[in-house]
Parts: structure tokens; sequence; C-alpha cells
């Protein structure tokens, strides 16, 4: 019975199917088998073998009739990760199964085989979240007007608009599609160095060779070969860590903001959900967890993967051993929690009148630093907010209205008059550019859009 | 087609067979129906339930015919992570499917479960733990006296014996097996404390349920629920991944020791082992690098378990989940560690030449110490030292033996005979109490056997 | 001007000047004087020095007028980290002066001296992290019948008291406090091992001397040199790691619970302090907030130690020299979260009637588990959850209260008289052993210092 | 006495000084002021206060004879961070005090502040990079030519140049380089929102302040406020972690061929240095430990600062705080290392004979792979590496030349003549590309530099 990421319970908690099968063992191995044609093919291409062997190696690896298990069983015997790959590749191939591998070392295939996966993965994830962009920003459209406390140390702050707070994710969001698309193509690079890197197998044919399997494959070609050296494959995973930790803060900020007491958001419901097995009225915010669950779980990969930059010498399977492991998983759960939380935004349920309600719970603390800004014009920073802690205080102590009880202070009577302070007090009142700020951030993802 | 731990080709590289069966889908479900089993057993014991309910559900636990795959889709479709087990095994029970998770709550089922499922693996990590201890031990025993190079800082520093690195690595393995065996007697804790942790879903006989409940499971009771206290769990994942830790000190110290210009050790050999798909003249420590490669995945959770146990107000799924994942990657991964750690070991082959050989590199150089100390009983540490720089100086700058050099040296001259100087810089005069620290550390292994 | 921990500004945020005096650059070297001073009172001891030299070593670390200054300069300079505190107390020390440092390895008093700190810090951390649990179980006794909400997935989940909380970090603690013990009673070796460990440079009076300087030094005899098996100090520093992370999660549900909306809690509020500099009613959990931030660092550090395990060959500064700052580090900055804690802990503002206001927030649904388990005794469990769920859902629709709903239900009337659906809603009928919890849980604690 | 970083010991073994002065105390302030001016002098600008308060704020910050100590002192009792120095500056500034800090709040402050600071930090760190880039590439270019064994798995692989290896490293760092200048371009954006991020304080004039102000200050207009999203330090974190991880690997790898088995590299050796404190024959390349060491540390706090993203709410001082420990401490630690790093490249010492009898040791070994090539011509891959690896185990187990039992064999005798497998036994032989990559790498470097 399957385990961990496969796992029948597992599986429905962590991941996504299409990026399981960017990373199982079939399209593992065929992504070996593309790289070997491509080898095949570059090399018939300069002369170096027979355009027929080619040709006999490329329809081998569309038989696709090998079998899987068997090479798995083969590598568990005799230890070596490819060659049972290379041996089916070598049987399928006829009397051109010699020029199989020709000149390659392992690790040109396993790291070439790699990038081809880590292209259809990030064909995906890159969607997913400029899907998931597109979502925050219709949504900061929607309530770009809908007043909300801005909420600092937990406490309230200064009022806002729900759509200012959806305007920052976005504004972060399209930094972290711009850190990624840039990630992507730098890490996107062949590799073909045979055995140390210096392309001494494939004699003075090698550079021609490289051009055309990099032509062929689809992929950059590397200065030198990248065996030793895995920097970008950290930064990816970085970037895939960052991405994480802003799912992770999105999908912990709606299942706080969905708390009983607070009540302004929710996960939508499915009709057929199971709040709790004991519970009947619990509607746990069970998505935003599993969600942010996974995201901790692709952070955790990200200073593995840096310590995996330090290899020994020319090439240390310690190190390089680890990503086969890493960068499936990474991908797979990342592509988990970007499903939770296109799903959680996409049927995001917004209560507005929670929203203005919670306003009001400071009983006007939340404007005391317009208040404070007002007075300030009159009598200095420093003087307005001594007198607005004492007034603040007060109104608190005796569960007042801050309004109420700035009217009973002397100094501020005398320099503000009962309509003033009436419209100071009103949060709704003291939004700054939360609309503005949101039309701009809009503007510049739009034009970027336009642009690309 | 599977993927990370479970694909076909990679399931040879990491993890083992045996601990993916203890958390493969079927393995997870049945802990959970043994769980359920045990509950309902303990509420007949107290006579909250009939006892032919309880019987009955055991029965259902036993049929073992349930269909784990329909599980895993109702969990996808339904949100929820057990309430399809619960309906199967309510199902499976017929009447007395009403008392199926009686009083409890969802994290009591999985966190009692999972104990079950650190129970079965633990029971296979510390004897893993103590065979690779028993192989050390024998090695140190065997090598007792074979010089060695000593080395600090990349450096010949000063003799020693195989058989001595050997005592420093039994010494250091039989802590990580206490700490190991303490943090499995803290964690084996039963979970059962209904929704808040408060065994208010049990009324008056919740204590004595709990009681039965414990006595039937064979798990320690609780203080009280840790829904939210995660700590155990998170020390119990450090030992795992401090184990590793030492696993793969081992095998990288293995590889390192391998390397064409040491050449002192070498893993075992296979027959039909493949050294390199290219370069027939290779041996690489694969097992090593494999083995080291997975440590290093494991360390790389003990932070993420960590923080895991930050969770928030009474339980938080956003952390627990991440356990689910987590905890089953540890064990598999570190698991195949083990057994490459364990094939490594029993079979190491030893180059006592080599290491004969290795101590005479430094001409002399290595039992400069030991030179300096003989001076310094007649001039004091800080003249011997000052005497001893200059003269290891001139033996590398010449290429030339330190007991040639130092025999020509006036002050060493003066209070050195030749045959004390011949006696001083033969480094197998040097090896300290390398033996008797051997015999030490092996006499309190069999001292600690013999209580245990 | 001082950076980092000892910067003017940054020194109020992270850390505590009681443990920097630890680990100030005067008490290092105090450290290694007293190392020097124990290592030649041993020899003097088994008559390997004369005791006269030994007295004369010993005054000459009491003497305590060397230029730390200086000795940093020196090391600059000589890039030898211990050599220049060698020559100082070697010319301070006169004739006897030779006998310094005789036999030892500079890693024996680097590794000791700091074993001398670490006593100290532990003698500050173990009282410290008392205390707080001091703290938490007499407020855990004082509010035992308080009730508030209990809260899973950030929602509302069923009723308990505060003190039931508040036991729960009690029996986490404990556990904690028992670990800090285990690991320090562990860490607290001598170190002496000479150049490879081996104590060579000792000759016949290797053991004797090990014994007596053990003995004289106060710290525990290793079975074998630990240069390379940091193990022990991984382990402390993993439960100092386990320590922050218990702390933290106080100091966050500290200033969750006293959110605006929730307000059942709150961090003592200083008389002088400023909330904020521009929001004059915001009173910020400010101590929680840095609480926190210091234990997010110091739980990083705990993968770091854990690395640095893995050392090459007998004995390796890339790794250790991480150490040096590490140790430091992580306890200095532990220690001001732990202060913190407990001024926290100490002064906490607990509002009683905000968490009874709290608990009716969902109109009755926090006792819908009650309900439904009274329901099930009728109807079975299935039933009685479905029942269950359709009612809170009206509930929640049409903004009523649970009782009401469930008192118009034909088949909740059917079994449920008026005054049991009374009785059944009010969530303070359903704290279950909330308090029987915390007596038990304060009876273990007071039954283990009676044993300690 | 100071701690940790500014410790007089560990001052030396960690950061540099010239980093320390970025980030201590009065720099600190000095950047918290040099906002402040900038903020009054935008302010003018715009007409929302006196030019002549402006000019007096600004006058102010530059009398730099505020008492830091001071400062310090009462951070420590109001517990706000910024209130003491907001006070000095109104106190300095006379009448025009009351524009201090004029609708900013604390974070503004610190953050704008933190930017000039790491503006000044990167000004060490990028151009550190490039030199060792260029130290790196001159060696490159004079070892070009020079023959080393490729090594792989810890084994000799296949022959190539020194000037390969370097090349490779000349690749890694340009693109480490490329990450650092755009993480900086990013990061280096000015703060400006006041308590929510919109700006409220600053009523009409927000938006044209805001342009003044990044003018003025010379950094970039944010978007929008990002108090709460710092995923553009963590980019910038994450880069000082991967120049961290590449620096440790060239500094292991410089310590490893530095062993006494090996030998072809050291880092330069000082005149006065003392190799060890009891080993006079030593030299151990303790810049390369402590260097590596550093940047240990270093990535330690790339997860750290990677889990600060995910703050709550709009700005939470449990994630932030963290930050002002966490980044001047990477800055110091890894500019040791930059240091550390140049020291042991602009010193290097290379063992050319050393690297040309290395080649030797496994008598041929190393140039199986060519003679395999060269057989697979005649033979087809596979029967090829079968006869490869006979011949290679043969020599091997009779300690024999490769070209002597190959000379022997019926099979290659046949296809090859002797002369043809002389050629074909010499690793010189089998350099492959290594010297055209050098010359690929150098000239892209150069263009690279041309364009810039």
């Amino acid at each position: 019975m399957p385990t961990t990421l496969d796992c029948l319970v597992m599986r429905n908690v962590f991941g996504s199917d299409r990026m399981r099968q960017v990373f199982d063992s079939r399209n593992m191995i065929q992504s070996w088998f593309e790289t070997w044609a491509c080898l095949a093919e570059a090399q018939a291409d300069v002369g170096m073998i027979p355009a027929e062997a080619a040709a006999e190696i490329r329809a081998a690896t569309r038989r696709d009739d090998y079998d899987a298990e068997e090479i798995g069983r083969k590598i568990a015997t005799g230890r070596h990760f490819l060659m049972p790959s290379i041996n089916a590749l070598t049987a399928a191939s006829g009397e051109s199964g010699r020029y199989v591998h020709w000149g390659a070392t392992t690790q040109d295939i396993t790291d070439t085989g790699m990038m081809l996966q880590i292209r259809q993965a990030m064909a995906i994830v890159e969607p997913a979240a400029e899907e998931i962009t597109a979502i925050v920003a219709r949504l900061a459209a929607r309530y770009r007007d809908q007043p909300m406390a801005g909420r600092t140390h937990w406490q309230h702050a200064v009022p806002m608009t729900f759509g200012f707070k959806l305007a920052q994710w976005v504004d972060e969001l399209e930094r972290h599609r711009e850190r990624l698309a840039r990630a992507r193509a730098d890490v996107l690079v062949a590799e073909l160095g045979g055995a140390g890197g210096t392309l001494a197998s494939l004699g003075d044919k090698a550079d021609p060779v490289l051009d055309a399997f990099c032509r062929r494959i689809g992929l950059a070609k590397p200065g030198v070969a990248w065996h030793g050296s895995r920097d970008r494959l950290a930064a990816l995973v970085n970037e895939l860590g960052m991405l994480a930790a802003m799912l992770e803060k999105i999908c912990l900020e709606v299942g706080r903001l969905s708390s009983a007491e607070i009540g302004e958001l929710h996960e939508p419901r499915n009709k057929g959900q199971v709040g709790s097995s004991t519970m009947p009225q619990k509607h746990n915010p069970i998505l935003c967890e599993r969600s942010a669950a996974g995201c901790r779980l692709v952070r955790g990969m990200v200073p593995v993967m840096q310590s995996l930059m330090i290899g020994v010498h020319e090439r240390d399977m310690a190190s390089v051993a680890a990503e086969w492991l890493l960068i499936p998983q990474c991908f797979i759960v990342l592509d988990g929690s970007l499903q939770y939380t296109h799903t959680i935004l996409s049927g995001l349920q917004v209560f507005p009148a929670r929203m203005d309600a919670n306003l009001g719970i400071t009983r006007g603390g939340i404007a005391a630093e317009a208040v404070m800004f007002g007075l300030a014009q009159q009598l200095g920073r420093t003087e307005a907010h001594d007198l607005m802690v004492e007034v603040a205080r007060e109104a608190m102590e005796q569960r007042r209205d801050l309004g109420e009880v700035l009217s009973e202070h002397p100094t501020a009577r005398e320099v503000l008059s009962a309509e003033e302070i009436a419209r100071l007090v009103d949060p709704t009142n003291h939004l700054g550019l939360s609309q503005r700020i949101v039309d701009r951030v809009l503007a510049d993802r739009d034009a970027r859009s336009g642009q690309a």
C-alpha cells in the first residue's frame, strides 16, 4: 500500500494529482529517455553517430513499453541508479543501442531529465500563482471601498479598506511571480559534461554536440557543466519556499479573520462538508490549515537544498541524490497549497457587516491617531500625543466613546469644534490612501501584464 | 504511477520497505481501527456501552475488508480526514456502529493511532541502531591495535589506532541509543480528550474510561490531553535527527577515507555492482552517499517539527496536519540510512597496510607533538615548542625526515640521545591511551547491556 | 560602538545582562584560566608537575590583571585563538609558566571552559524556567473555575476553564524542565584528550590526571574525549530551542488573546510605557512580541548546531568554531525571552468578564457537542450529529440562539424536555474535567517537587 | 565586557570591523536621524511644514552629540524602541522639534533606516564578492593548463585542469553576484505608510510627500507600504546565504585539498602564525575553517528570515523585531567570511607537482573512461565498458598499471596498437574541453563586465 505523498489518506491532504504525474516513476524515466533521444539526435546532427541510430533510439523512447517495475527492481540489486534504464533503452534500440548514453555521464541524464520535469512543474506553478493573483486583484477591486480595521500588534491600529489589505497581497504576489519567472529562466539549463564536466568523452565534437543537444531539448546552454554547482536549483527552491510563505500568510490570515470573535472572512463551505466529527456547529477553515501545513513542509526544504550546494570535489552524490526526493516533494506539496489557496480565495466568503461592526469595537479608539493629528495641527505632535494618551486611557477605563471623552476635555474643546470632533472620531473618514493605493497596485499589475 | 518515497526508482535510493509498511495507508487506517476498538472496550469496561457493542466493533476492525481506496476518495470529496473511516467502521459494526468514536474527537484517534505506528517504527529503529553499535564495537575490538593517523583540521595530528576512532563512535552511538529510548518512553502516550481536551463528552465516567483505554492500548496515560502540546513528538523527531547526524558522520567518514589518496577504508562492493556508467575503474562509495543524502533530508525535518509545537489556541491543524507527512517521511528515510549504514559497516573493507603507510607520509611530522613533549621535559613547553616549529618547518621545506633534521639540531642533540630520537619519531610509540580507551568504552557498553 | 547583542539599542530588545556576563570576553578568558589552574593542580596531584608550580599558576589566574583587549589584538594578528591567553597566563606564572597548558590541546581548554560557562548559564535558565512554571501553576489554581471558550481551528469548540489552559502549559513546562535537567546533566563533561584525544601527551599518568582534573573542575569524566562528538551540545541546544518554542507559544497566545476582539488577557502595562508613537489608544503586547522574536532566533540555531555534529575526521574547526558564537547567542537571547515571559505572566492582566461574555458569542453553539451527546444517548451518534448539523446551521443563518432553534425541532423536543435543553445549551455546564485536570496537574507537580 | 560578535576574543574569529561599523549603535541611530531629516525636508518641499523647520531638524541630525547610551537606557525603561530617539531629535531641534516624525509610524523610520544600513552593507559585500571573483578568474587563467585529477564521489574520475575547477567557481560566482545585484536593487525601497500603511496621517499631501521623501533619501518608491511584506528582505538574506554556501564550498575545498594526503593547495601561512598549540608540524587551514564556520551561521538565518515573512495582520513585531538582530548578524558574519576567503585565495599556495603526482596514483585508472571510449569506437559502448571493468579490476587487484594490463588483454590488443594504448592511458591526453571552457568562462565574464 502506498505511503506519504501517495498514501490513500494523505494524498487528500497534501499535494495535487497533476503535480504527482509530473514526478511519478514513469515521467521520471520518460524524461531520461527524452534526454537520451535528444543526445543521440545531436550526435547525429554533427555526424558523430549515424542518423539511423538516432532515429532508432528516438523510436525506442516512444515505444513506452518498458517495465518500470522491472527497472526499479534492477536498481535495487545493482546499486546503480541509471544503468537499468540505460539497459532498457539499449535493448529496445536494437543495433543502435550501442549509441545510447554515448559520451554522457549519469548526472548528465538525471540532471537534464530533472530540468524537463521542472519545466513541466513550473508550467503548473506559475499559472497557478497568476490565477491566485488575479483572484486577489479582482477581490481588491470589489472591496476597494469596504472599510475594515487595520490591525497591528494584534490590536486595532487605524482604519483601512479590505481592498487595501488585498492590494498589499497583490503587490507582494507580483514580486513572487517575477522572482519565480527569473528563477525558472535561470534554472532551465541542459547538463552535458561527461564524467568530470570536461566533455572529454565527446572528443573534438564536444562543443557542436552540446550546442545541438541544447537546441533539440530546448534548454539553455550552460557556460560550464553544473554537476557540482547547484545554485540555480537552490535559487529555484528558495522561490518555491518564498511563494509557500506567501500562501501561508494568506491562508493563516483568512483562518484568523474567520474566528468566532472576528468573523469577517471564511473559506468556502462545501455542501457535504463535515465540520467536525463531534462539534456540529463548527465550520473549521480546514483548507486554510491544510494549505498552511503544506507550506511549512515546503519551507523546511529550503535550507536543506541550500546546504546541498556545498558539494565535495567535482561531484558528490551525498548532496545531489537528496535533490531527487526534495525537488519532487517540494513541487507536489506546494501545488497542493496552491490549489487550496485557489479554492479558498475564489470562493471566499466576505462579511462586510462584520467588518463595519468591528470598526466600532474600540469606541472610536481606532481613530485616535487621526484625532491626534488633528490636534497636532494646533498643539504640536508631542502635546497632542500626550493629550490623546490621557483621553484614550480614560475612554477605555470608563468604557466610553472616545468622542464623548474628548468633547469633555478642555484643551480639545478649545481647538476643535463639536463637528470637527464628530468627523475626526468616525473611522471611515480616515481611510487614507487605501483606495488610491488599490487603484495604483491594480494599474501597475495591468501595466505589467500589458508589457508581458 | 507512484512518486517520491514510493517511486519505483527513488524507493531504491531512499527508505526501507519494512518502514514503508508501518506507515502505509492500510496500517494507518488499521491503527485508527485499533484505537476505536480499544476505546469501545474501555467504555464497555466501565459500563458506558454494552459489552456486546465493544465486541462487535472489535470484530469489525478485524474483518479487514474495508476499501482503503474508497476511504481515500471520500476524504477527497468530504474534506474531513477521519469521517470516511468512522463511517466504514460504523457500517461494519452493524447495530453497535452507533458506539464507534463515542465521545472522541478526531485528533484523539489520529494521535493515538500515530502512537501505535511510532511504537512499531521504534521497534525497528532501536534494534537497528543497536545492531550498528554492535558492529562498530566488534570492529573496534578487532582494530584495537591498528595504528592510524589521527587527523584534525584535515591535517595529520597525532597517531592513534583505528579501534580508537571506532570506540569514539561506539561511545556516541550509545548516547544516541539512550536518548532515543528516553524519547520513545516519553512519547508513547495515549490521546483522549474530546473536542477541547476536557473529556466533557464522556461525562462522569471520563476518568475511568481514560484509565481503561490506556491500559488496553498499552500506552501511557497523559497528565492532560496533548492536542496542543506536541513537545514529545518534537523531542522524538529531534532524536531521529540526531541519529541521522551520527550516521551521516560515519558514512561521510567512510567515504572520505576511501578516497584514492587515503584508501584506508571502503564500503563493501557487490559482485554485480556497476561503479560508474562511464568510468570502469571507479568503485564509488555510493551507499555512503545515499545514506548521507537521506540523513540530510531527515535533519531538515527537525526544525519543522519543532516549529509545529507552536500551535494556535487549543488545537491547530495548520501545525498538527504537517506531522502526518513529516513523521512517516522521517522514519522511512531514516530507516533507509540505517540499513545502508548496516551494510556499509558489516562488510566494511579495511586496509591496514594503507593505514600503516599513511602514517609515514609526514616523514615523522605526525610524531612532532611527542618529540616536543620529550624535549619539554628538559626545556620547558615554550622553548620546546619553538624548537620544534623550527625543526618541523625545515624538515618540510627540505622534504627530509623529522628525525634526521632533529638529529642535526644542536639543542636537541644536547638533551636527547640518538636512540631517544629514534624512539620519539616512531608514530607507533605514540598511540597514547588509544587501546586502553577502546577497552574502557567496550567494557562500559558491556556493563550497560548487562544492566539492561 | 557595540553591535547586535551588545548594541545600545538592541540590547534592550534581545537578551539579558545577567546572561551577557556569563558569556562576555572576561568570563570566557577566566573560564580558560580556571581550566588551566585545575589541570595544573591535577598534574600536581599525581606528581607530574611540582605542587608549587600548580599553586603559582592558580595564583596567576586569580590576579585577574591580564589585558583582555591585548589578548584580543594578538588573536587577530597570530590567527591562533588560544595562544595569546596561554602566553598571558604563562607570563603571569613566572617560572611555573612552563607548566601552563601542559599536555593539553587547544580544544581541551576551550571545550572545558565552555562547560564552565554553560554550567553558569544553566544555573540561570533552569531556575527561570521553574519560576515561570510556578507562576503559571499559581495562575492555574487561581483560575481553576473560570469558564472560557476552548478554541480549535481558530473557532470556538467547547467550554473549558482558563485554569485548564494554564494546566496544559504547566504540564508541558514540567516536561521541558525535565528534559533540560537531563540535557544539562549529560552535557557537563570535562574535555581532556590532547591533540588526537588519545592523551598521548600525558604519558603514563594520563588516566590519573584525567580523574583528578574532572574531580577538581567538578565536571563528569568523559568515556572518551569528545573533540569530534558534539552530540551532547546539540542535545542541549535542542532543549533550549524546545523551551523557546514553548515560550513562543505562551507569548503568542497571550498576545492573541489580548486582541481587540477577544480581550481576555493582556500583558502588564507600564506606567511610563508608550504604546505607539502615533496611536495613543494602543497598548501593544510588545513584550510578547519581543519575546517571541527572540524565541524564533533561538530556534533557528537548533538545526545549525545539529549540523555541527557532522565533523570531518577527528576534529574540525569548521564545525566546532561555529559553536563559539552559537552557544552564547542561544543562551543570551533565550534568557531575554525568559525574562520577558516572566514579566508577562507575573503581571498578567486577566479579564474574566470578557471570558464569560465571549462564551456567549456563538449563541449556544459552543455547547453543540454537549447537546449532541445528550441527543446521542437517545438517537445514536450519527443521527444526533446530523440533527445538530441542521440545527446549528439554522441557528447561525438566522442568528438565533441554539436553544431556541432546538426547542422548535420536533425530534429534539421528543427526546429532551425544555429544562434539559436549557441545561444542555449553557456552556458552563460543559467544563468536563477542566477543574479536575487542573488539580491533577498541580498535584503531579507538587509530588515531583517533593521528590526532588 | 562585550559578548558574541563584539567579544574581544570572538570578534577575531567572526565578522569584520568595517561591517560592524555599518551596524553599530551609532550608525543605527544615525540612519534614523537621516530618515527623519529627509522626511521633514520632503514635507517642507510640499509645503506641509515650514522650510525652516526642516532645516533645523536637518541641522540637529548633524550635531551628532546625542547620547547613545542614554537613548539605550530609556529604551530599557520605556519599552518603546524608537521614542527615546524621537525625543532626542525633538529636543535637539528646538521649536521645530514638533515636526519631527510627523505623520510617520515607528516602522517607517526603522525600516527606512535599515535600508540605509543595507545600502552601506551591500556597498561592502558586492565589491568583496567581485574581488573574490576577480582573484579566482586570475587563478583560472594562470592554471588553465595545469592538469589535475577530477574527483567525483571522493574518487578520481577523469583528468581535468586546475583552471577548469576554478572556472566553475567563476561561473557560479558570477551568478551569485548577479542575483545579489538583483536582490539589492529590489530591496532598497523606502518605507512610509503611517500606522496602517494607508498614509492617512499625511492627509491630502501623502502622495507628494512620499515622492519627495523617496527622492531625497535615494530609495525606490514602494507600490504600497511593506510593513507586513518582508519578502524583499527574505530574498536578500537568501542571497547572502547563497553566497555563504558558495564561500563555504570554496573554503572547504581548499582545506580538503590541503590535506596531508592530497597536498595540492594550501591557504597562505603567516610568518608569526602558530599552527597548533602542541603540534609544531601542523599548518592548519584555519582561515578556511573559520570562514566555513561563519558561513554555516549565515545560512542558518535564511529559514528564520523566510519564516518572518508570515506576519499576523497588518504588522507584527514578533516577526519584524527579529530582523533587527538577524540582518546585522548576517552581514557582519558574512563579511568576515568574505575577508577570509579573499585572504585565502589571494595568497593561495598551489603545488603543481603534487597535482601532477596525484594524477598518477590510480596507475592509469583515471584514464579508464578515455580508454573505454577509445575501445567503444570499435566494440560498442557496452562491450567496451565490460572489458574495461575487467581490466580495471585486474589492474587494481594486482596493483599494476592499467596500460600494462590492457596491453595483455587479447581483445584490446586486437583493436588498439601499443602506441594507441600508451596515448590513451596518459591522463594529460584527456583534459577534454578543460582549457577551452576556462577561456569561454573568462571571456563571458569580460563581456559581462564590458556591458556593465
